[in-house]
Order: C-alpha cells, then sequence, then structure tokens
C-alpha cells in the first residue's frame, strides 16, 4: 500500500522545528519513503489532499490503563481512598476477557479519533488487549504491571502470577505485527512488590532485550514510606540497586522525584511519563517537569487511565502541560508549546523505543491530519501555537497508523464501534458494576 | 414560539443538584415554562427528542474579550511584556469597527458551538459587538474597560474617552432585546487608571442600575505596586473606598488577593471570575479558589480572551477548575465535578445579575444538549462526572439561548460562519496583522 500526501502543511518535529509548507509526503507499506518540496515520481495507490488541514505526528500516549476507560467518572466526588477500595478495586476484582476486550475496544476508539497512534500500557489480562490493539492498527508497549505481596523469602517466579503473564506476553505477542506489539518488563510500584520481583523482571528484561514500565513517586506517601523502608531511598534509587534502570525505561509521574533521582534517571536513559491530569485531579501534585528536562531526563507524556482523567484527548494534555509549569512557577516561558508537542510525538517516541513520532523518511509512518478550517483554529497564526493550545481531539480528521488509515471524517476503519458500543452495554458493564 | 423537549435527562444546577430523568422540559418565548416528569398540555412549534443526550444550563462566560479570537496564538512563545508591548497591543491600535465585527462573529461561531449562551465582555467598539451579539442571540453584559493615564488633576469626564464610551453603551445598548444586551459599568484595572475614573464609574453605576466589572490582582506585580502605591492597600480594598463595590460586581482574576479582600467581597457581593487557563498560561498563578469559596466569595468562570487561553471550550475550562486546585493542595476534593459545573453556569448568572444558569420553570431559557453517545461520554456513571471531567465542547449537539435554538448539530441558525470566515481572513486579519 502506498499513499501520497499533497499540499501538505506539517509540524516536522525534527531538531530544527521545521515546518513543511506546500510540501509532500509519501508513505510505502508502513514506513514513510518521502517528505520534502517535490512530487515523488511514480504512482500511489491513494492520493490524500490536505489542503485547509495540518498534518503532525500521531500522538504517543506514554502511559495508560487503557480498560479503565470502562471506569470513567466512576466513583468521582469520593476522597482517594474511598475511590480506590470501594469504587476501583471491588469493580477491577470481576474483570474476564471479554469485558477487557470490549473495554479495550472503546478506550483504542476514543484515542484513534483523537490522534493517538502509540501507547505504552500497563494493566492485567494484556494477551486479550495485545489482540484488540493489533486489529484497531496502532502499535503498543504492553506490560502486566507486576505486583508481589508475598514474603520475599517465599517469592518464586514459578508462582508469582505476574511473572508467568510476563512471561505469556512476551512469547506470544513480543514483535507480534512487525513490531506492532512490544512486550516491556514491568514493576507496578516499588509498594507493590519486593526486591525478588524487582531483580526478576530486571533479569527478564535484559534477558530479553525487553524495556521497563513503573508508577515511580506519584504520590507523597508512596515517596516517602519507600524511604521510611530502605534507608531514605527514593523509589528510583532503591530499583536502580537491583538494576531496574539497566534497560530502556519508562517512570510514569514521578511527582516528588529529587535531583538525586533525575541524575540517576539522566544517566540510565530512564524516562519520565508526565500525566498532569491525573496527578492534579487525583490531588497527587505538579511534577517537576521543567527541572526534569533542565536535568537533562526525557519527558513524555501520558493521559494514564481513563478513571482518574477521564477521558483521553492528548491536546487537552498537551495544552495542560504547556499552561500548569508555568502557572505554578510563574514563568510564562517554563514549558513552549514546542516543547510540550515534543513530549506527546518524539520525546514519548524515545521513551518506548520506538521510530515514530517525527515526520522523517524511513521511520513509521504515524501521522494524522488536523482540520484547520474548524472555527476554534482560525485564525492561525502559528500552527504550533494553534495545535499545543486551540485544538481538540475532535479537530482530527485522519489517524494513519504504521501506514494505514485508520479513522477518517468520523468514521473508523479497524473497528466496530457499535459493535463495541453493545457489548460494552450489555456485558461488560452489568458483569463489573450490577 | 414554543418548544417541548422530551425524554429529557437534565442536570438542574438546582440547590438539591437534581438530575431529571426520563422527563420534560417546555419553553414559551424566551423563558422555561415548565421542568417536570409529567409531558405538559397544548401543541408545541417543535418538539425535540433528547434520547441519548443530557441537558444542561448553557454555560456563563464570566469574563472574555471576545475580539481577540483574532489574536489566537499571535505572539506565542514570547516573554510577556514582549507578547503584550510587540505583538498584542501594536495590533489593538488598528482595529475598526468592521474588523471588530468580523472578529467578534468569529468568536460567538467558538463559544455558541461549545454550548456558552451568556457573556461578561470587556473591550473596546463595544457597541459594535452588542450589534453582533443581539443577532447571535446569546446574552452579554458588556462594558468598556475603563483606562485614564493622565494628570487625576486634569481628570474630566467630557474628555475621558472610556466615559463617553460607557455613556454610549449605556444610552444605546443597556436592556436592548428584553435585556439581552446589559451594559455594565467598568474599571480595567487599578494599575491602569486613578481615583477620578473609579468614582465616576462607581457613581455612574450607581445612577443608572448597572454592574460593575474590574481586573483585579492577576499578577503579583499589579497586586503589590497598588500596595506600594496605596500605603498597603489591595486592589480590592482601594477601589473599595471609591464605592466601586457597592453595586453587583464582577472582579476578573483575584489571583492575589487576601483573605481581608474576600471579607469585602463576600459582604459587598463581589463575585470572583476564575480564569484558570489564562492565569497559569501567563504564569501569573494559581487563585485561592477553593479558600474563597469557604469564605463566602461567589465564584464564577471565564475564558477571558482567546489570545492567553488560546481557546473558547468552557468544557475544558470546567475540568480544568475542577482538578488545578485538587493538585497544586495535594486534596483530591478540593473542588468537585458539581462545583466547577455551577461555578460555569449558577454561579456565573449569579456575577452577572441574570436568571439563567440553572433550569427551572421561569428562567431564561439557556439550555444545551450534549451527545452522550461520543464514544468519549460512554460509559456513563454519572452524568455531573462526565460532564465535568470528559465531555468536550465539539460533544454540544444543540445551543438554545433565549428560547431560541441558535445551533443544532453543526449548523449555526443566527450565524453566516462561511462569511465571518471570508471577512475575517479577507478584511480583519490584513488590517490587524499585515
Amino acid at each position: 500500500m502506498t499513499t501520497l500526501f499533497t499540499n501538505v502543511t506539517a509540524l516536522l518535529m525534527d531538531e530544527a522545528s521545521t515546518t513543511l509548507r506546500y510540501g509532500y509526503v509519501a508513505v510505502e507499506g508502513s514506513k514513510i519513503s518521502y517528505v520534502g518540496p517535490n512530487r515523488p515520481q511514480g504512482d500511489f495507490d491513494q492520493i490524500i489532499d490536505c489542503t485547509g488541514k495540518v498534518m503532525m505526528p500521531g500522538f504517543v500516549n506514554a502511559h495508560t490503563h487503557i480498560p479503565m476507560t470502562l471506569m470513567r467518572g466512576y466513583g468521582g466526588g469520593h476522597d482517594l481512598q474511598s475511590w480506590l477500595n470501594d469504587f476501583i478495586f471491588p469493580a477491577e476484582d470481576k474483570w474476564d476477557d471479554r469485558a477487557i476486550a470490549a473495554a479495550t475496544g472503546l478506550g483504542l476508539a476514543e484515542m484513534i479519533a483523537s490522534g493517538v497512534t502509540c501507547i505504552a500500557d500497563m494493566y492485567m489480562r494484556t494477551r486479550v488487549i495485545a489482540r484488540q490493539v493489533l486489529d484497531a492498527g496502532i502499535s503498543a508497549n504492553l506490560c502486566v504491571g507486576g505486583v508481589y505481596f508475598g514474603d520475599p523469602a517465599q517469592f518464586s517466579p514459578e508462582t508469582c502470577g505476574d511473572c508467568g503473564d510476563m512471561r505469556a506476553l512476551f512469547e506470544e505477542w513480543h514483535r507480534a505485527g512487525d513490531g506492532q506489539i512490544l512486550a516491556d518488563a514491568s514493576i507496578h510500584g516499588e509498594y507493590t512488590s519486593s526486591a525478588p520481583l524487582w531483580r526478576w523482571m530486571a533479569d527478564y528484561a535484559q534477558a530479553h532485550g525487553l524495556g521497563m514500565h513503573v508508577h515511580v513517586s506519584e504520590t507523597r506517601k508512596e515517596h516517602d514510606e519507600c524511604k521510611a523502608r530502605h534507608d531514605g531511598l527514593t523509589p528510583i534509587q532503591i530499583l536502580d540497586r537491583y538494576g531496574v534502570w539497566d534497560v530502556r525505561a519508562i517512570a510514569a509521574h514521578c511527582v516528588y522525584t529529587t535531583p538525586e533521582d533525575w541524575e540517576i534517571m539522566a544517566r540510565k536513559g530512564v524516562s519520565c511519563v508526565h500525566n498532569p491530569y491525573s496527578n492534579l485531579k487525583l490531588g497527587s501534585g505538579v511534577a517537576p517537569v521543567p527541572a526534569m528536562s533542565r536535568a537533562g531526563v526525557n519527558v513524555a507524556l501520558g493521559t494514564d487511565g481513563v478513571s482518574s482523567h477521564n477521558s483521553v484527548d492528548m491536546f487537552a494534555d498537551v495544552k495542560l502541560a504547556a499552561v500548569l509549569h508555568n502557572g505554578v512557577s510563574c514563568d510564562p516561558m517554563a514549558v513552549t508549546a514546542r516543547q510540550a508537542l515534543g513530549m506527546a510525538t518524539v520525546d514519548g517516541a524515545r521513551a518506548l523505543g520506538r521510530d515514530t513520532g517525527r515526520i522523517e523518511a524511513g521511520r513509521t509512518a504515524d501521522l494524522i491530519l488536523v482540520d484547520f478550517d474548524a472555527p476554534n483554529l482560525i485564525p492561525c497564526h502559528d500552527e504550533a501555537e494553534d495545535l499545543a493550545f486551540s485544538a481538540h481531539g475532535s479537530n482530527v480528521v485522519m489517524n494513519m497508523a504504521r501506514g494505514r488509515v485508520i479513522y477518517q471524517n468520523g468514521a473508523f476503519l479497524t473497528l466496530d464501534l457499535e459493535k463495541i458500543k453493545a457489548e460494552v452495554k450489555r456485558y461488560a458493564l452489568p458483569l463489573l458494576f450490577k
């Protein structure tokens, strides 16, 4: 399959912050084959005229729990502990594969319609999630959020369920769809596991060349209790002792990380995933993003689960990331539009170890078109400013993932949304909440 | 004109936080005539089936500068002083009536499409804005942001341009359209005027029964410089000495207001308008909204001008108001979904002195319908949670202002959007920016 985009205005998200104008972008198979001012030679299976639209790389949503879409707004208006213990955990206990599949489909529809082409998802029943993602067409780094509450002396990978799930995910799904699915290793968090699991996951990731995905210092309580347990070592520091950061790694949240943590993260290539809506909504705090960036840490952007957001619109997260730090530091230049767009694209790609997030020949063809003729995008003095501050997910009129158009003008080409909605209503919701 | 809404699910925004289900809402002329479980007798000119949708009061956007829509993203990426001095002020110097009309039309289109039915707008050339608003159909409290940089000893209302504009706005437009347009008195800010103007505006408002609209303590600099000029008195306190708060009043921003200020505001009925996106984006800070509310101050919600937001989607502002204070105070219950929705509806109505913002017989029929069959609003465990955290402006499928449907399923019934876009492109943009 080959595609030629004509009359292209595009934010390439390259180092020079280039905006291509009156240009062409060609796609062959799953890769971008040409980006530039001249029409490439040859015939194309489809030609897409981009007049009135702006192209940018599809979003990398670098920290998600996609089936939690089913818990959108569930238990809202309660304090954190009641919300978790009385609402979220009891519902999560009731998942089965069929419900996970429906919830994943719904979450994917919302993501695809608003321009996401790649995710890093941590949840359970990940093999079901993998199947849904493969069919939907976006890319995903999937992981089983490893927990171990047992006696550390009794730990065995043969009896730890999450070790078994990790192995099964790796063996059945790693690199499926020509790399569309990647299995990452994962520790849910320092506070929900202990040293034997950390060491096993670190070794497993090393042995198989996998990445790592961990919740880190999301709340003050988590951060302080870790220090109390481990002679003053933070989650980043104690996990570092067990080799957890010796592979490409994603540290989600990082709200209470310290300059000493950032030094480790920068040195070892650990990316922070900033989840500003979730951190604000749950009262967790504000991650020190500008300081982390200055310290050399790669910062990506995520929505977290829909249960704590309660939506998936990466444009909203880009905007919040671009304004929040200005406000809390009283510095209108703390994070710029281009920096926030970078977190959601090229920096997210780096966090996930993928060649997406930038429009360049040879990279994966993850591309979206945004309708700049919509009233909320007129006038346009600067495409990056409009994309970061004025665009909504609903302005996305095309989503191409891995070279395939999967969404166009409101229609899903790989998902049957009505079927998903029916399955959510008839099966998944009654199972979990009734 | 009479309208009957059937199969209504509605957030009434009453004291009891009632959600009407399987109900009816009837509208006669510009007023709601019935809200309840039984179908009212009689024939109706139109019947609107609300199956799959949720009704709520239209939004009150309580602090706007609508023509600044034309400056969306203009000068972004520069520090505050460069942005104002090198971009915004030079463009504003070039306005004429024709450009203001086009810019206002564009701003109104964006607002109407995302569910706004009432605004409090401060700008210049307000008589042109009034004409556009009257035709578009929403309600507006308009004011000339009064400035006076001259020698206080030389002040004369006969030579102060903004006093003349205030009088002309009042005489030509106050209560036009059966109260659709209200003229408010206004002082742009303590730092852009002096005592003679404050006294004149306060007296003018008193004499004519008008409200008052003032920028207050938006930045640390403004607040501290006021105290330095006025023996330690804050903007709220010094303006209080001149009777500015002796009428219904709107104090926009209030980022640096103090407990002493809140006592005055609560006692005199001065509403704060919280503009969270603008305050964050410009690096102004975070207004102490939960503390103000506890002190008895009515808090409304506004977008501020599009130049510092850079969009108009009150759903986004509701969401930000509902999460921001949780995050900065590390309290997940600091502002609830219902509180934030209240700021954007019934509390905004109180700030503007209008009987909108609540679905109740006898009130103005300002009503919107939100499509709850959209992927980002499925599932729905609680309508208020979904409206506050998950809905976008693009989910609005109907906007009824003062009993008239002005927007339905993407079509504007009182605005010619294509004509506005053409006028913006051909006339207004070249005039201001070329």
